[in-house]
């Protein structure tokens, strides 16, 4: 089964706003066993409505629109789809009654232009919207399937999770789209590619989709199967064969963040940490708190910029920063060792490096990175030079010092 | 002058991979005087493809493609739109030889499939792409203008500006785009609306677009104007009477975020500044360093998670905890206190909430979030309730944080 997506709306074609209902749909669609062939964007003028429906009904079995069912003239999508479907469109006194009693609920009359909104193409299914005064409509035309949901998300996703999903699963095909997500991190997407290209050949059914992401490098091994459990058997053994190509690197085989694998091993491990960071500015304290529950393991941190702050708050010598240098090996082996010192916590993280864009010099270039890890045993350290933006730099030293307390409980004898 | 965009790609019909050139491009088409009136999304299947070009040609004047020009047999947008046109495919021996230079720069062989980007459409005009190997194509046929472009935004973007636009910009019509982006900070989307309505109606020519992002309302007036003079007048007036609607809730005119605006103001007087976290976790470090300078205005901060921390490192004294509990207004106040003093920053800013979903009670709810100001005349505090989940939470009470700093400059003799 083949589905076309029509996202409607002005907005949608102007450079500030995207459509996002169709990443979502299109996970929903995969998972019932349709693929998306086609998406379209249109605004509300009536020629191009009339052109983006009229060619999705050639060549789609199945057309999810989203957007243009409200209340004003510019929401044009009831109209172009019974206009050519060659049906009338009828006012349902059922549906007038709905949005008149949610107005009534807050305390508000009815606008008459919300009339509108109980107009329906003539053997139109209406779908209840709970969270909205737009229904959806469901219409079959020569074997054709056409789906109107509003563009609001929670609208659109309430819709089709209780309406057009049950609906679709009866006559979809019996082959579903199953997936694994596998992370990785410390390994560019070359290396990756070349680790696990192999293994293509050997499973000709399973497609998969590399992702570059600022955050690690994604692999999304997919099988269409009609077979639930020889589904995951297939892909628990290419996810198990990835592993062992990707060895260390990999960190999730269940699509999990960098930070949500740390909190992870921090909770199992009853450890805790505080981190001192320079030039990544608090961006690592940051992702650790986005977890909930993260009191538990988080202790704190210092955001030390200057050298009177490394100094005072943590205990770097100001004799190492004079000599060495802030962005220094030593700096950042006294800032781990330092920040695990003064709050008690079993494992200490110390960052320090230039993020530019200035700064830099040809010793110490911008991108370079010191990471420091302490525990009772004492300080380790690393040096990295990232490449990129301001941006790009501090959120890849973020990411690798994840990396360095997630590799810390890795490797407990050899922590790097 | 109509454009439809077709971003080419199997992973963009998945649910992982969005079109992100489209907005760019769509930018500067608008700034070149052309419409953006259709976007479509396609995969490599050959139909889908010979579609999706086919009803382009029908409808749009000029057409851009993205991506497809790869070296694999997955690459067909040179096929497709040479066999819609009715046009050959030819190898280009200069494209040809451009490849191979390229390969041999990086020491590599060029594999014999990348000779396939050498393959033109007769008639075609070459665009030289300094940043890849496929270069782009420009073919004009029966009064539509068709360019092909690589779908890698950083080869799509250095095309656009240095090949495609001077070509657009000669034949585009004289009328232009010209935007403004207005920012506000503390007031909801519907009061902006309420605020701003008013003033839609005195300037029929303009249309306005508003938006609402975590990190603020943003207000678009637009005006299509073959007289650049003119518009620029007619959208200083627009934009001096919303700021007038709109008073201090409005933080930028020229579409800045908080943090730009914060560093602008801490530089201009000089000021510095330090912060003392718990519930946003180092957000607003993050946020106040993520621009390149920082350290002029930025001296750290403390994220205090644990109470310990909020007593050993920023001097908040732990019999007011136990009093008061860790969320609470004194707290906030000894917080922009302590850290102002420990660091010797010009302000303080201390913040301390719940950011959920645990921790809540009745009398202290999930998104109760208390920020502290200080300078040395002393701190002042505001609780604010924020609404939605943890990370909406932390984001808003770091917007929150940030708009707190701008607003003590806009009104010296009652910061708040």
């Amino acid at each position: 089964m083949r589905a076309e997506i029509i996202a409607v709306g002005s907005e949608l074609l102007t450079p500030f706003r995207q459509d996002t209902n169709s990443l979502w749909l299109t996970n929903e669609l995969n998972r019932l066993g349709i693929r998306v062939v086609h998406k379209a964007i249109v605004g509300d003028a009536p020629d191009e409505m009339r052109s983006s429906f009229g060619y999705a009904l050639e060549r789609a079995d199945v057309i999810i629109s989203c957007g243009g069912l409200g209340p004003t003239d510019d929401d044009r999508t009831r109209e172009t789809v019974a206009e050519l479907l060659g049906r009338k469109l009828k006012l349902d006194e059922e549906i007038l009654r709905g949005i008149q009693e949610r107005f009534r609920r807050f305390a508000r009359t009815m606008p008459d232009i919300n009339a509108r909104q109980a107009m329906v193409p003539e053997g139109a299914t209406i779908l209840p919207n709970a969270r909205g005064t737009a229904p959806g409509l469901w219409l079959e035309s020569s074997g054709r399937i056409i789906v109107m949901l509003p563009g609001v998300p929670n609208e659109l996703k309430g819709l089709f999770e209780n309406e057009v999903a049950p609906r679709l699963s009866r006559i979809a095909p019996s082959e579903r789209l199953y997936t694994r997500e596998l992370r990785i991190w410390g390994l560019p997407e070359s290396d990756v590619e070349t680790r696990v290209r192999p293994l293509y050949e050997l499973y000709p059914d399973t497609e998969t989709t590399i992702l570059s992401a600022i955050t690690g490098i994604q692999l999304h091994p997919r099988i269409w199967s009609s077979d639930p459990t020889k589904a995951a058997a297939v892909l628990n053994e290419i996810t198990s064969r990835m592993a062992l190509a990707l060895g260390e690197h990999l960190f999730s085989t269940r699509g999990e963040t960098l930070e949500e694998v740390v909190a992870r091993l921090l909770t199992e491990h009853r450890a805790t940490v505080a981190v001192a960071e320079s030039c990544t500015g608090g961006m690592v304290a940051e992702k650790l708190t986005n977890i909930a529950g993260s009191s538990a393991y988080f202790l704190g941190g210092v955001v030390c910029y200057s050298n009177e702050l490394k100094t005072s708050m943590v205990g770097v010598p100001s004799e190492m920063i004079e000599a060495k240098g802030a962005v220094s090996s030593e700096v950042a082996l006294a800032l781990a060792d330092g920040i695990r010192r003064r709050t008690g916590a079993t494992i200490g993280v110390g960052i320090t490096g230039i993020a530019g864009p200035g700064g830099g010099t040809a010793e110490k270039p911008v991108g370079l990175v010191h990471i420091g890890i302490a525990d009772e045993r004492g300080p380790r350290e690393r040096a990295f030079r990232f490449t990129g933006d301001r941006d790009r730099i501090r959120t890849f030293a973020t990411q690798t010092a994840l990396d360095t307390i997630r590799r810390y409980f890795l490797f407990p004898a050899t922590p790097r």
